[in-house]
């Protein structure tokens, strides 16, 4: 089953799927796409370490989500990936990256795994947009993204000051 | 009957607008706002064109929003308005045009046309309010502009990762 | 009981609220955070005044929120904040106040507090995160404010083009 879970910065989310992720009974494994780039960024990462159970086994995957998926993902396992934001965010400001391989080879994949996948990603298309050709190609690239998980998801929602909204499912 | 279609950026928003004008079974007339200001802008113009039908007719509109809807409308025709943020963007920033002359025109008018119209346009106030008094003006236009059309509208939509959610009817 | 509004900037979620608290049928108060900081906050200011029945009390609040819900609650009033945004940006940027302070003796109180009250707030991470650190601690804590006071909320609300959805109640 796979489901995504948008929501604006601090909404909420992540700790959303987290709960979803818990109370699957599953074998949880943390899929991180953060990299500890900066001390704000290490902070970051930091606070949301404590929040999650010190037995979910975690997998740091700034770039190769799809590869991480296929080689973890089992029957008994939920998989939940927090962010896809970050992951675009690492594959189109890293120069040796091909963000349209990366995004095709996942959405080949994501709709045929066993077990269960939760994907967290930032609704970031709701602001005024964006100065700079490079910010525009972001927050395009992220909706579409979105829309493109969305029709394969069995369950997707907004989360909205820490209130879960069902979009679909 | 008339109906608002709002979404952030590459939300679906457009797609959704033109499933709704197909479904009618009405003669569907396009009018698009935008310009071909810039290469940027001629792709993504380009990129909505590709997603239509052919025969649709197409009619741009860039400022005089009212007069086409007024010349246009009639009780077999589905206008389709894609969309209303680059029309107030055209309105605000070219100087010799009077934004709330044109405003005024078109909620004059709107609730009062035969046929069916479907207006598109961006949510962009979920976002931070963007430094710089223009943006400020343009996220405030914007917001009072969808609550006067949605007091209008038959019915309302926001569309989130391409899933429409019923705001109104 | 304790309502929180939420929506993006001209969403109408100011009306809505000030229609909640006519409705109440209470003695509504109505608790400014703004401060006259230059001539377009005045404007906006004056606008939102000439919406607002003459005979509710005004209390202008910049930063001890919790202090002021405290001297005037009582069970026969509404209490209407608007809003939490400008409160927020008041503690964070007035080097005098300390924002972890006034934040915990909000929440410490506010679900605790006899007749009605009704919180305004903007809707501020649904678009791009935006460059500079204090820009991103003024989200995320806008974000962490709303799902607290969401948790202690009796009903949620969240208003777009004008139209409230409910988020919970």
């Amino acid at each position: 089953m796979l489901e995504l879970i948008l929501g604006g910065a601090r909404s909420g989310k992540s700790s959303f799927a987290e709960q979803l992720a818990l109370e699957s009974g599953l074998e949880v494994i943390y899929i991180a796409t953060a990299t500890v780039g900066d001390s704000e960024m290490a902070a970051r990462i930091a606070h949301h370490q404590q929040s999650r159970p010190k037995h979910w086994q975690t997998v740091e995957t700034p770039v190769d989500l799809a590869k991480t998926l296929q080689n973890y993902a089992h029957p008994q396992a939920c998989l939940l990936v927090d962010c896809l934001t970050l992951w675009l965010n690492n594959c189109l400001f890293d120069q040796t990256v091909c963000w349209e391989t990366q995004r095709q080879l996942l959405l080949e994949q994501i709709g045929n795994l066993p077990g269960r996948q939760i994907l967290v990603s930032n609704e970031v298309g709701q602001g005024i947009v964006p100065l700079g050709a490079i910010s525009r190609q972001f927050v395009d690239e992220s909706g579409h993204l979105h829309q493109a998980l969305a029709k394969l998801a069995d369950r997707v929602f907004l989360v909205v000051a820490g209130l879960p909204q069902v979009l679909k499912g």
